[in-house]
Order: structure tokens, then C-alpha cells, then sequence
């Protein structure tokens, strides 16, 4: 069954933890992050990144961490698994003809390249709609070849090109079939983003009084929950023994549609996401967020237990980031030497100049 | 006259500082550097840029700064400047025919378009070389019309496309000059490069000791001297009254250089250098260097002391840095009001979404 709705009401005004809320004073931003990667040149480091980093268990139990892993972040787009729940499990999916690579697109940040951008107008043609009723704003492309492409034709990167637009054409379906005004998806009152709230709040274990919202990059509600409550959100989307029927068999096909559609992710060239699923054979479920939030699911396996991973650099930027995640991979035992080797880049780049020579490191220590 | 050139020898050995070194305890990376930025989304902080930043006057004496200031950094281009002297110094300018323009380019860090490329040709044009003196290495323009140009006739970018390629054109002009072989103007031990160290040297006021090296993007030798030495750098090139004669004459014509061709320097389109010498007609005299160092020469005026600037970000990125530098200029009274408002966009940008909502902001703390 579907979990039960919250009453329909603005979220109560909520204790806000002192660090982290706008005004606080700056000593409290996270002075208990740790440097956790340091980009070396020659003789020194030139820069650092700092972070915080959990493990938790299929349960959503804390195992490990370091810094400030009980704050709040906001998850972005990392959660889009969990906000494509509702589609699922209300039928609309069905309804709509969602295949396994529509769903991989609708929890997907996408790179705009072709095969992203025909599948969103695909969804949207099913639905009755076109580009225009996507709310997720007009973006350039993320694959280079995609930007040159459009600007041959002399236009611009347009709402299909968002990176999001996967997760809006899943929003728009689950709205019409919720019966919302489809111009209204997006409102944090209309029953689609009940549903999604709802879906978000159960799997990541965060009472409702504690999930704060503010507005995404694409315009939709971004959450802001504990560092450690978006790792369990992983453990339990990728292990979902405890969910209900419903939402556990969501929650197994959408970790399913992402494995065997690992391009559709993210894209082809240079993103981590796709190549953690294919390097792995899936036997991990990743998920980027902007401003360097990232989040992996372990599905418990022979001889291997459940996990969930949550990462957030305190920079927002992706360099730090990429190599903290494959480092916590390689550390936990989840990666093969082979499966090491061929995360190499992402894990402890070589930084080579325009000359091609090495200039110095990038350097994990968790 | 120029100031006497160290011996020819490799730099000895130096006491390094204990923070700061490769294999270093990762507590000693600038716990002491706060908070200077912080991004909001809604309610609440998203991301932070921990850095430091001094202020010296125009002897280079320190006057005010926060964090790790004494800690040496990677110049990297920001010192474009310095390394540019000896070019004048020696002759070689002269010989060779470069007017302010040229001049302009060998201290900038370009975004490759039309005029920048043709510039740095002209300049290897009359030393009797082309392109592939440089050893630069090749890079992709900065500017994406450039890039979009370039792949439009299928080309990729070129060492003239280097954002370096005006320093490394003056590099060759300075080898030629003093009888190096060109094929070597980069090795530590030319004639060149042992003139372009004794002039950052002797400018920032770094002792030889102290002065040590590694290899910048553009295979040049970058140095790592304290932030207080770059600014210290800045404020004397900017306020050359202590330099000798021939030096003082150098600094100066490398200022008005700068400040008559703002759009060499770095590009017409959004590169912070450019628009604070065009926003303040150069009343200040700004440099940018990768991984997030500024610096900010203030000549003294009417009413107005002179002042060196120097900035540095952990963690390498851009975006706190602009900000930061902004703001520093606005906290020491170098802008006016009407200044303020024409670089807010820098200063206090408004973050907004792809549908062009605000969802957050870029607060400075200095």
C-alpha cells in the first residue's frame, strides 16, 4: 500500500539547528569538517576541500562518519530516486507507459546528450504535453557536444536540455494522474509533491516537523535533512525489506532501471554516476547532487551487507567530491582491484598541466 | 638599473614550512582561515569557502588580514606582473617592438579570443618564431565563442589559445634578448628565468632562501612565497618608489599598461580583472592566478594611500573568491558607491535557478 498522506498544511515552522541557519554566526559552519582531500603541487598543497561523510546500515543505522554527518544538508538532486517513488506506486507510471529507461531518465541529472533529451519529449508526448509545460527552466546542455550541436542550429539549451527534466516529465505524470492542475506541479500543496514529500520523509527516516524545504535549481522543493538521513534514504531505497509492498517494489524497480541504464543517469563522458553502475555491474546505486552532494545505495548481497553512503563537500564543488566517494567505496571493501584501477581518475588523479606534465596530486584521506 | 642577478645555481634546500608540506598532518592545512563566504539556499547556509586574505601598505608592511597569511601559496599568474620586468629592464621590450598592448597581454591571463591570439602571434611574428616556440602547452579558449569558432573550422585550441601565451611570447623575447637558447627559456637556470626570479624576488621582498618553485599550468617555474609577500609584490609594483630606477620605470609602464588595455588583461566578457580596471578606470591594478589567489595593486592617489592586496581560497574555486576580493576593495574605501552597485554582480550575487527564481545568495563575512 501507498504510505498515508500527511494532512494537507504548510509545513509547521521547525527548530532549526543553530549551525547552518542563514544569520547564524560563521564559527558554527562547520568548523568540525575535516580536510579530506588536498590538491598537492610539487612540494605543497595548494588547496583543500573539507566534508563530512556517513555509512549507515541497510536499516539506516549509523556505522561510521566524520564531521558534521548530523547536519542538514540540502540533498538536491541526489534524493530523485525517492521523489519518483509516488509515480510508481500510484500507477501513473503504468498508466503513462514508463519503461525501465523512463524511469532511469526521471531519477536522473542528465548531460542533454540525444538520447536524454528524445526520451523526455517522448514521456511528454505520452502525457498529452510539450516543452512548455515543464517548470524546470530552460538550461545549456552538460555534454559539450550536445551545447555545440544546439549552437550550429543556432538555439539554446530549452527546458528539455534541463538537467532535471526526466524528474519533471515524472512530476507532470504523477500530477495528472494524482488529478492536480498540471500548472500547478510543483506547488508543495498540490498532491504530486504531498505524495513526494511523504515518499522522502519515509524512506529517509526524518520526521515530518524536521524536513524544511527551499526552492531547487529546476524550481522544485529541495529538501534539507541530516547528512545521515539522506544515507539512510539510500540504504532503504536499495534494501527495502522494511518498506511497505508498494514502495518496496518501487524502490526494487527503480534500482533496477538504473542499473541497466547507467548512460541515461547521467550521461556518457566524464560523469561518476554512470560509470559507478557500469564499472560495478550496478552492484552499487549512486546519485550526485549539486553543490557536491552525493549518496550511494548498497543492495545487501552474497556475502556482502546493505549499506548507504552520504557524502557533502563544504565548497559545492565536484573535484573534492568524485575522489571522497570512490575512496569510500574502495575503503569499505564494495570495489574489486580491477573495479579500483578503473576509477583511478576519479579516485586519486594524476593533475597534469596543458603541457601534459605532472604537476602534482589529488590526495584522499577519509 | 637592474638589480644584480643571483648566482647561477639550482635554489638550496629550504626550511619548509610545517603546514603546507606534502605529507604534512592534514590539522596543520589553515584550520585558522574562516569562513569568508557563505551560499544560502531558503532558510539556511549551503555551502561555505574558507580562505585568508592581508592587506599591506605600499612598503609592503602588513596593516590588517585574517587566517593563514604567513603561509606561503602558489602565485601562480597573479604574478604575471613581476615575471614581466626583466622584458622591459633588459631591453628586450624595446628591441623587439612591444607597445602597451603587448605588454598588456604578456601580464595577462587571457580568454583566447580573436584579439589575444592574433596579439601573441604578432609578437612571436617579430622575435622570428611561431607557435611552436611556446611551451606553454595547448588549451581550449576561455571564451566559448572562441571554443565554438574554433570547432566550427575543426580545430582544437592551440598553444596560442594558451591563456599564458602572452607571458610565454615575452619569456622568448627576454631568452632571445639575453642569448639564451630559446628551446630552454623556461629552465630555472637561463638567463631568463634566473632574471624573472630576482624580480619577483626583489619585489615581494621574499628572501632567495625562501623563494621555492614548482611547475605552473603553463610549465613556467611558479613560485610559493607567503600570501603577505604577494601582496607586498602588489603594493610595491603598483607604488615603485623603493624599487631602483630602472625597475620603478618598468612597474610603471606595466601599470599603465594594464590599466589602458583592461580586455587584455583578461577578456571582455566576465572576467573580474577586466571589469575592475574598467569599473574603476585602474585606479586598482588586479591580477587573478588559478586554484583561487588575487592580488590588487593600489597605487597611492589623490586623498588615497597606496595599498597591496592578496587573497587566497582553500579550496581553489572561484566563486568565493570574486566575492571576497569585491569586498575587500569596497571595506578599504577604494570604491564608490556607483562602483559598489556596477560590481555587485561579483560582490553580492543573487543565486538564482534556471526558471530565474532567487533561491539564495553569496554573503561575504570579511
Amino acid at each position: 500500500m501507498v504510505s498515508p498522506l500527511p494532512p494537507d498544511r504548510s509545513p509547521e515552522p521547525s527548530p532549526v539547528s543553530p549551525a547552518g541557519a542563514v544569520g547564524a554566526p560563521l564559527e558554527l559552519l562547520w568548523p568540525e569538517n575535516p580536510v579530506l582531500v588536498r590538491a598537492t603541487r610539487g612540494h605543497a598543497v595548494e588547496s583543500v576541500h573539507r566534508g563530512a561523510w556517513c555509512v549507515v546500515d541497510a536499516d539506516g543505522a549509523l556505522i561510521d562518519g566524520r564531521g558534521a554527518f548530523r547536519d542538514a544538508v540540502f540533498v538536491r538532486s541526489a534524493v530523485k530516486c525517492a521523489q519518483a517513488l509516488p509515480l510508481i506506486e500510484t500507477g501513473a507510471a503504468e498508466r503513462f507507459g514508463f519503461d525501465d529507461a523512463d524511469l532511469a531518465l526521471a531519477v536522473s541529472s542528465h548531460d542533454a546528450e540525444p538520447e536524454h533529451v528524445a526520451r523526455a519529449a517522448g514521456i511528454l508526448a505520452r502525457l498529452g504535453l510539450d516543452e512548455g509545460a515543464l517548470q524546470c527552466g530552460p538550461q545549456a546542455p552538460g555534454s559539450s557536444d550536445a551545447r555545440f550541436a544546439l549552437r550550429l542550429e543556432g538555439r539554446r539549451g530549452t527546458r528539455l536540455h534541463n538537467n532535471c527534466s526526466g524528474k519533471h516529465a515524472g512530476f507532470l505524470a504523477l500530477a495528472l494522474h494524482l488529478g492536480d492542475d498540471p500548472a500547478r506541479y510543483l506547488a508543495e500543496d498540490s498532491a504530486a509533491q504531498r505524495h513526494v514529500r511523504a515518499a522522502v520523509r519515509d524512506v529517509s527516516l526524518v520526521e515530518d516537523f524536521e524536513l524544511r524545504t527551499a526552492i531547487d535549481g529546476c524550481s522544485a522543493p529541495t529538501f534539507h535533512i541530516p547528512l545521515s538521513g539522506l544515507a539512510a534514504l539510500f540504504a532503504r531505497v536499495a534494501n527495502p525489506r522494511e518498506l511497505g509492498a508498494v514502495r518496496r517494489a518501487a524502490a526494487e524497480r527503480i534500482v533496477a532501471a538504473v542499473r541497466a541504464n547507467p548512460t541515461l543517469l547521467a550521461g556518457s563522458k566524464q560523469r561518476l554516476c554512470t560509470d559507478l553502475v557500469r564499472v560495478t555491474g550496478g552492484r552499487v546505486f549512486p546519485k550526485v547532487g549539486a553543490e557536491a552532494v552525493y549518496a550511494i545505495g548498497v543492495p545487501a548481497g552474497p556475502g556482502r551487507a546493505g549499506l548507504g553512503i552520504a557524502v557533502k563537500m563544504d565548497d559545492g564543488a565536484p573535484r573534492g567530491l568524485s575522489a571522497v566517494v570512490v575512496a569510500l567505496l574502495e575503503r569499505l571493501g564494495l570495489l574489486t582491484p580491477d573495479e579500483v584501477r578503473a576509477l583511478a581518475a576519479w579516485r586519486s588523479p594524476v593533475l597534469r598541466n596543458w603541457a601534459g606534465l605532472e604537476v602534482g596530486r589529488l590526495e584522499v584521506e577519509l
